[in-house]
């Protein structure tokens, strides 16, 4: 399924869908994928969504200063992961406030979700004080939030 | 400080203290610790919590077929920790069901909290499936947390 | 470039072409990859070379119990790669013999050989010890090896 | 054994000895410390070293705008680590040009040596470019091999 996905993946619905391959640097010796490693595929999700958007963080930190911080999440572990997988990851933004933004995402193997993440993402300046959003990054958010479409891709209960 | 703690740290008015060095491997462009590895550091510091009232957990997967799994956490990000500094891991259990513990832990740098992190985790046998914890583990966790002294190491809101 | 190319990468000439995206999970306080992930990178190019050969490294472990270890590396670094680059990992087999194989890998920018790499690797058995190689993968070696074409993709000293 | 090491390790007959325990973070669905890491622990090895010879490496990047890369190394695996292991990392630095350090490393269990490698680090300054050693480095470190005694710990074929 996620083979025909680029790799940047794509937006649909107002998400972000990520493919990520499970190598065995992921892994542990558990057999499964590390759970503090789910918090890296989520991370490249939100990336690669921001990417998609026409915003890339390397750019945006030389250009304007402006990079982005992680000041809380929250992981739910439902299933486990394996070497080999094919997983998916969903991004959403929530809500953008001047200089912070919420985002929940999943990391899905076909139609089960295995991880349900919560962030909150604070903008910072070079000096490494809270810092808004730069304009055309909070356009480019209210032009996704306001295209989405709530219940597709779904986090409804159900899912877990 | 830390320096005079023993490798595997130590137990403390019921809670366990651990030293940890931050090294390259921890941290990332923006010049600090990669915010994924704080889960890291909390993982060491209740694998030597756990070590230090006599629970290995290879020998408990080999001998047992019990490990433990993570269902949930929460990371709150207060500071940020740089390479070179001298952390401090602060585990405490707050409660201990059948099957499950429920963990508070903080990363210090001195006074400073860095990161705040809550884990639920639970017991898994050889199928995978939940497992009550082994009778020796509920009791050295009952014997332990009925010698807490709950205002120290504090986790009260001023330390935020 | 490597934007068009699938996510398992192809094979040309022989060799395995891998794209490869740099996260900040991949970078260190020097503001560039740490030298460690290449290592990182370099798997998953030889995993997805053998993927698209038809080799997953998990079902051979399941259905064979045989799995790869890896016994020699070196590492040639010549420049660093930076957040949200975009690289090629080139794999090529250059010898295998009963139980092991010999491969050549460069991470590449564009023109810019960064690191070049080179592994032996082990076929292990579910006891530990050095194992054959399953017979159709080793026919499916001699078959690219023998479709090789020796001076592309180039591994020449002015790659440097 | 390694227990009674303070947490940096220390100096002995002109070589470094750093303590490194194994936890889940370093090994892989193998069940077994994944190779890459190796890399790690003897990294944390040259940095422990250089830090009880005086020199933090963040303080030298701070205050004199220098610090080491990696230029080559070479991994021969012997045996593998697994999770728990209480391991030594040896570190002995065999040459210092005016610009670089070549350094031999054993990552050990006991008697046995699991991995032995070998690095070229490289003096580089703000801009990026080869810089010579600071002078009160390189006096350290003549001071650190004319104490050396070649045979203990020994680097010995015997030792494969």
């Amino acid at each position: 399924m996620s083979e025909t996905l680029p790799r940047s993946g794509k937006l649909s619905g107002g998400a972000h869908l990520l493919p990520i391959r499970v190598y065995y640097e992921d892994t542990d010796a558990a057999g499964l994928v590390y759970y503090v490693n789910y918090l890296k595929f989520a991370e490249r999700g939100r990336t690669e969504m921001l990417r998609v958007m026409g915003f890339e963080q390397e750019r945006m930190r030389q250009e304007l200063g402006f990079f982005f911080v992680v000041r809380q999440c929250t992981v739910d572990y439902r299933a486990a992961a394996r070497l080999d997988d094919d997983l998916l990851v969903m991004t959403r933004l929530v809500d953008a406030g001047a200089a912070t933004l919420d985002v929940i995402q999943e990391v899905r193997r076909r139609d089960a979700v295995l991880a349900a993440l919560t962030f909150r993402i604070a903008g910072v300046g070079r000096d490494g004080r809270p810092s808004r959003l730069p304009a055309e990054l909070r356009t480019a958010i209210q032009t996704l939030t306001a295209a989405a479409i709530p219940q597709s891709p779904s986090l409804s209960p159900q899912n877990g």
